[in-house]
């Protein structure tokens, strides 16, 4: 067993508490995975990460088109894979790289076959098509990788989105041919007693409903160790990322993970997790920190209470000796004072990109242990 | 008693392991001090720190000119003083400011008063004298502070030196008279049992044997409670430096700790505390560390064999799975290769400056450490 999903709980809304054991270790979900870009969550030590807010992030991202770019993923197969590589010990999932070659890269050139494009770092051409997606993630050797998978520009049309979809429904099943074929390359297979990676389809479909359908419905087919929610949060407004979750999650196995990407603020992940999604990642939180925005309670002891976002630049904090979130409880807030933290930002000092980024990861991983008691039921 | 200064043993060489007692806390000497300019050790979280090569810093030092311009030293008095702003429990230092003010503003106007100078961060006009130095120091509120100095440019012919040395030390009076007035204004006074900062003095004089004398004879005539050796390592060839501190050491008091500021490369500061040096500080550690600079031992299995320095960078690092220091017992060295971390640097990822800052850092704890055990004889 490669994956191994197992349901606790399912609440009528349709939540679930479940537990997600894969090679490298056993996901408590529903969980928010920090995303580690270039195989650092960026400012944030490998330290830090195994104890944010007690427990730590029991499972990461990391980027394949960075990594396939930068340092590529020949030397990091060399070196044993990207676990290795980071010295990062627990769970991680690879996106396919398509999300970045599609907004990242200059001069794409789309075919069946796949996609040219130019790398947005030195111009240097390169083709990714699903089977290379494939080499470059069994070489980076995570625990969970996704099919290569167009991502359509929003807005689209429905024909558009419909053939988008349709390429991506196809390069899925190339995407799971090459994994079967080859999931044994996986450089931890031996050590890992022959477990290999899983491989998780990508729902798309953009905003319409019937294609979220049949986009599930293809996918599930195919059967798949998990399912993503792909191409939403990408522009348009919050009720209709949650609608296209809603109807998608009813066309998805209740037996398998549901993956939304790219979400979101901690409203929004706490809502999805309430609604049956089980794993989310989004840069939001690290970025968020480095541009001096962190996340807080509006009442500190009601940790229940709405999500309000502090600006630390701001003039009001700089004799403010109270911690960003009183109710808090992650190392930053134990120890440093919003003065200090306004002080850091306004002087340009990286500590303040790293202590942001870790409370902005605490209050991530809080909201969703949180949400993982209730899912549990009385 | 808000400094004491015990002299355990003293080698032939002149070397002391000592320990001195301050307001908040003892320290173990001689002693290397990371650099926390803007009262943050750059890229360097407080708790690794705390934990740095076992022991950790034991004392830190910051930059009265970066502090008094940003955020201010009343804010920073407003707050507890830079020991509560920044959250760092145990002994710190400040400069005078003079080093900044002749190195980095623009613009200066000197007088037998003080400094006119422009800020370098944003062009406003500001002055110093010894007594406002004393204003800003008292408000920081650092174990120890300096008095003010005029820091002549280098070369400089004798008679200019002997012109900056007669005001340094006219400064260093009014600096004396200053704070013995203002001494129980530090924010920590009451809370700390009446005890107060320490004023050291600094020895001036160039490159010049008889400038340093007679700087060291009318300092100690002072009777402050420490002395530090100040305008070396300003470019300077290495054995000058060494000679301006050899004949400065023996007019200085046996029974009073000896600082020497702004040096230098690990194998310097072993070499000045084995001469009898009790306190040294530098930038180079984390400065390095930022620009991938990494110091190793050249036999990682002898810690006494020659530093060299590892340019990280180096493509031959990019398959490297060796830590940077095989014989370091540093966090960094136990849980990462130069492979990751030549990538965190080439994808200019900020945990690389902190990771690198981290072993730097430790590599002189290291060093000072198996110095201590030297000097305390067998």
């Amino acid at each position: 067993m490669s994956l191994k999903f197992e349901v606790a709980n399912t609440t009528e809304q349709g939540g679930r508490r479940g537990a997600l054991s894969l090679p490298h270790g056993v996901v408590q979900t529903p969980v928010f995975m920090p995303v580690g870009t270039a195989a650092t969550v960026k400012a944030v030590p490998q330290d830090a990460l195994e104890t944010l807010g007690g427990r730590g992030a029991e499972i990461i991202l990391a980027n394949t088109y960075h990594l396939y770019l930068r340092p590529g993923h020949e030397l990091i197969r060399s070196l044993g894979g990207v676990h290795k590589f980071m010295s990062w010990r627990r769970p991680m999932l690879t996106d396919s790289g398509g999300f970045q070659v599609f907004s990242l890269a200059k001069l794409r050139k789309i075919t069946e076959d796949g996609v040219e494009f130019r790398s947005h770092l030195d111009g240097s051409k390169h083709f990714f098509s699903p089977e290379h997606s494939m080499t470059v993630q069994i070489a980076l050797g995570a625990d969970i990788m996704m099919v290569f998978d167009e991502c359509v520009e929003t807005p689209a049309s429905w024909e558009r989105t419909r053939d988008s979809m349709a390429l991506t429904h196809a390069w899925a099943a190339r995407s799971k041919a090459y994994w079967e074929a080859h999931r044994h390359e996986v450089p931890w297979h031996e050590e890992r007693g022959g477990q290999h990676q899983a491989l998780f389809g990508i729902v798309q479909g953009g905003m319409y409903a019937d294609l979220r359908r049949e986009s599930a419905d293809r996918l599930v087919e195919m059967d798949l160790p998990g399912y993503a929610i792909g191409g939403l949060a990408v522009g348009e407004p919050r009720e209709v990322t949650r609608e296209m979750i809603a109807l998608t999650l009813e066309h998805l196995p209740k037996d398998k993970p549901r993956y939304v990407m790219g979400v979101g603020y901690p409203d929004e992940i706490e809502e999805y997790a309430r609604m049956g999604v089980d794993m989310m990642d989004c840069v939001l939180p690290t970025r968020a920190g480095r541009h001096g925005l962190l996340f807080i309670r509006e009442d500190p002891n009601d940790r229940r209470s709405a999500v309000v976002r502090l600006n630390i630049k701001k003039q009001d904090n700089a004799q403010d000796q109270r911690p960003i979130d009183e109710g808090c409880k992650c190392s930053v807030c134990q120890r440093y004072t919003r003065a200090y933290l306004r002080h850091l930002f306004a002087s340009g000092e990286p500590l303040g990109a790293t202590l942001n980024s870790i409370h902005n990861l605490s209050f991530y991983l809080e909201t969703m242990e949180r949400v993982r008691v209730d899912l549990a039921g009385a």
